[in-house]
């Protein structure tokens, strides 16, 4: 193929999406990188070859629409989607609000919805695609600081598990990885700075297991794989 | 006491709905039945003794405080609330629409948080209190016909985890149910009307199960239980 | 039925095999309890109507077939089958020796395949019949502390669900109760003496919730539940 | 590192065990080919350069004793241990023997427990480590046809994950990976020789994958993920 295969990364800021677009733009990739918010994503553009930057809110159907058809024609048809959007406001039943719950289903969810649902049909008919999905612990379980964030995960992990049963025999590899531990961000080195530098985990390590997973060949292929720390209490 | 306990169902139609009323109210509760239209609840009403009917629609924020005070005033603080209200279209990810996966996260998971808001006081208050949960297998995973079903219901099992952990230190009981077959109801007889009467699941077993777990002392509570026909292929 | 139906609990000892003695025997049960010592057994022979004690170790196959060739002739045939046997040693992969990995492994799970195999043929002609595992939360997950008691409760677990998928359509109800949370035994108060009474998984409640699962109508069985004190992190 | 780095690969036959020697032997490592039976092994040893062959029957703790001595004398440390020993006798619960759900226990189980113990203190020393094991979708779920086999993985699983949470902060990468498919081999196509060629899981794709997962970071390991061909309904 003379043309680079595209990947769209949705939901870039500092730590996963950030080293998932660089990652990827190494290999080879023309990466399309998604923020809801453009100042985010121009230090990107200019410091690696093969970035675009397209302000999206995934959570939006219309703006969704809009965006993957400019990055179709912008870029051609995208070979590998990584959903990175997801966040969720912490505390107990009574510590969030209806909205709360809506907003990180929504981000979580509907989100990854609308863009799968973007890029499937050229997909189905290139008869190859990746669509990788950042999960965490809390789409395994809800504990009672993740009532608005464990339901959401939840959610996510079984539309992903849906489309990766629907997909599979299409050609289209969708999985969906666990983190378990606390990714290492200007935010959360703040927060924990007794911590030590291990206790992280580190974006590039997680973007290095995506793209490895991304290169399986259809004969094995995995649905679901957790990244913890290696000190991490589990 | 003096006063009959009061449990109230949302989600009442015919089915487990219907059964899960007539069995607390046979064992001596005063039952609030709910459904989105009061047409479904006059014959309850009449038929067994100790049923107030209230229309609700348990999506919506505003209604679900209303009737739950009405309720408080008419029949007392809510001992058991047994939520029962739950659907999702069928189909593929191509089939439904993003108002599928909205109305199915809704009815499944946001109406499940506004009712238990709505109880949680008065029962941490009594110390004291059940929260039942109707589940599906969809809980667990996504099939490519349940892209809009799945990700509803295992976000409710997950927010149910939540409310479980945080809330059962306080004297709530909360579980969730996992239905694992196909439901006799009018509708599914005339669907698979080749089935013999022992393909399905019977409310009214459905019922005494959700009712014997509502008797668990605090020092063996259960969480999670599964509810399939014996013949069923699992 | 003029006869009584009998129940052989295996594995009796102080906390759940006594309590779910006893209440299988108040029930109406006829009821074989069955220990490797027989000292254990006596008082409760002599305390309770109802209730034979047969000495059996349950991993050696021709003590087996021995001791259940002698309740159907003493009995009749076995209608509820509890296997209450289990036990592990704590440790880490260094701590434990092959010969605890095996044994553990042999009264968890060769001991339920030699007693399930024993009452099985009789279950099915009679077209009915429960056999009820004590689990625990080892079954599902491995810690460092459980290398030789984990491994064989998962084991015993995915037997039990093999047996359940086979004979389910034969009439026969499989359960499999997962204990999360420490057993009140007089050794467990001893080393945790500072610990409140509610702490407990009181061994009575537990065979409540293990009775009243033996009565569901076979149009709604439960494969697999908790119990845990409310007050319980999990 | 001047000298190679060890692997050893313990149930090699036509399948995963080649392949997976194959492709560390291709990457640099000195390989040791375990086998019961050493006629296995000849045509790997003259075909691939860095691979010794030895017989051992991993369930014997004597020669699994003697075996690792004599690895480490020839080879130097091990680095990487994959346990690829594994079967187990198909049929229910009467097909079966306690010798087939011994067998398949000691096969899957005791070896990675007794291969396991001889490598870790030597991985412990040197601060690193992998140990990779082969699961099955048995590991997951007992069925019918899975009596003796679903246990013995279920075992083996659980095992897994107890080493991994003790070893993991010692630096030591245990992980399982989960077969969910038909391994193309002689035996399996000539059974199902009606299959197209993509119904199979290929042994080096496996391979592949499995070499990936041992070469994370620290910072984020994977314990388990699933390998299916794409066309799989699961």
């Amino acid at each position: 193929m003379a043309e680079k295969p595209v990947c769209v990364v949705v939901g870039v800021g500092p730590g996963n999406g950030e080293s998932l677009v660089r990652i990827f733009a190494q290999k080879g990739y023309q990466v399309a990188a998604l923020a809801r918010n453009l100042d985010r994503l121009t230090h990107l553009v200019s410091e690696i070859d093969g970035v675009a930057a397209y302000a999206c809110d995934a959570t939006n159907p219309g703006e969704v629409d809009q965006v993957f058809s400019e990055i179709s024609r912008d870029l051609g048809p995208v070979e590998t989607l990584l959903y990175n959007a997801g966040s969720g406001t912490w505390g107990g039943l009574m510590d969030v609000s209806e909205e709360d719950l809506k907003r990180a289903w929504k981000v979580n969810t509907m989100g990854l919805f609308l863009t799968a649902r973007s890029v499937l049909p050229a997909m189905v008919e290139a008869g190859v695609g990746n669509i990788g999905v950042t999960g965490a612990t809390a789409s395994l379980r809800g504990k009672p600081t993740t009532t608005a964030f464990a339901q959401a995960k939840g959610a996510q992990r079984l539309l992903a598990q849906s489309i990766a049963r629907e997909y599979g025999p299409e050609g289209i590899h969708v999985f969906y990885f666990i983190l378990d531990g606390v990714v290492d961000l200007p935010a959360t080195r703040k927060m924990m700075s007794e911590q030590p530098d291990d206790f992280f985990l580190k974006p590039d390590a997680i973007a290095a297991s995506v793209y490895a997973i991304c290169q399986q060949p259809p004969s094995a292929w995995t649905f679901e794989f957790d990244l913890r720390p290696f000190g991490e209490n589990w």
